[in-house]
């Protein structure tokens, strides 16, 4: 597979990034985009599922995790995170925002297949920041 | 002075916001507000400043604070958030960057206008936010 | 009444900001901030109203608001904008989300008070950013 | 290749997307957030050339397309955004920073590497967003 354009970016980026796992990086980002798109789309999809009073709790943890996973992605895109206090913090609202989405949507899972689909990503890219999240404390 | 819209429309809000306390949760969202507002114009400004060696991680901080404490804002209007455990995280995420952009503007307070306001609204904006966290456990 | 934040900053801010009309900007960041901010709760107290159906496009015109009112006014900090053929056509996409906004909340206002507070205050911001862009044109 | 995540979501959602060209939305969907990551990450890296003072104006351009893009690709996400006048508008301004974004950094393609990779990519976008504007319009 051809690396990703972010990947691409960081390798001539012209601090090198740091001592940061570019592996883990570059696959944190990567899931929790396609996390953050997923929970978009699933967000939509439940309001137009019959049962609305079951599928609330359900939009807003979409909701807030894509509006705090792209925040995080944002952040994971600028050499400065690493040097400061505020990176672990950041990292650590997106693994929460992961694990509540995944969480939310898995009760749906059996039902909606957006929401099975969404689960498993959201489950991917928790463990994949968890990931990069422990390797910056090593 | 008169209640922000924010407050205005919390308090009409068919769940009454569960038992979070409103005052607080009215001041972390009005002062955040004005933080992200500050830190963005104020990351604009830091690129025309002579040295710009000098201010690389003050833009960084103030972008990063922008990025995080919107998404802050969005989580914080949704009622959903309150009974989640992404809430805490998302709080605390929020402080972090307030608090990495206040210590980093405060650097070139006494050289720029713009890094002194900012410095000052993102401190009362952190404090703002740490006591809503604070209320949240208690 | 004391100058916003932003209007202390962009009045402290190296380059002038240029031509534009900072009483003007000044105005369109405030209302979309409000605007912005009301859409994002108003679309969540629309998930607790009884009759979803009804409320799903109110949701959705709600979320497109605030997200992308919220990209204008970040861009809107930034004085690039200005020298840019982008500004107009970002500020006409503020215009046209704002005033779809405003027209979807309306049509529930005589029903719950906070589609009533959220179609005013976007009714305000798509004129203010109406002005700001026919003062670009001048 | 496998569908994106997008895309698999989209072909499960409950109103089928309506009449939108779902090749032509995946398309663009993906490629926005590809132009959009690669701008986070070449705003960052220009911070860190030494010719700040002409680079002021890629900072602002990319800075403009991640925050404007990033919007349009909610926006996308939502099937309402079609059946409204908001729509349009919306992959104007989307059109528009793509464009802005393409040509600031392609004037630092032969010297900076990742400003030629993002002038890439974005045009890339530009092109998939128009494509699909025009699809809108037929």
């Amino acid at each position: 597979m051809a690396p990703s354009i972010a990947r691409q970016i960081i390798d001539v980026h012209p601090t090198g990034f740091g001592v940061i796992d570019r592996k883990k990086l570059d696959a944190a980002i990567g899931l929790s985009q396609q996390a953050s798109q997923a929970a978009s789309i699933c967000a939509d999809a439940c309001l137009n599922e019959g049962m609305i009073k079951d599928m609330r709790e359900c939009v807003r943890a979409c909701l807030d995790c894509a509006d705090v996973v792209d925040a995080a992605v944002r952040a994971l895109s600028r050499h400065a995170g690493w040097r400061e206090s505020a990176a672990p913090a950041i990292l650590g609202a997106a693994v929460a925002v992961l694990g509540v989405c995944a969480h939310e949507t898995a009760r749906h899972a059996s039902m909606h297949m957006h929401a099975r689909l969404t689960s498993e990503i959201c489950r991917k890219a928790e463990r994949a920041c968890t990931e990069l999240l422990e390797s910056l404390n090593e």
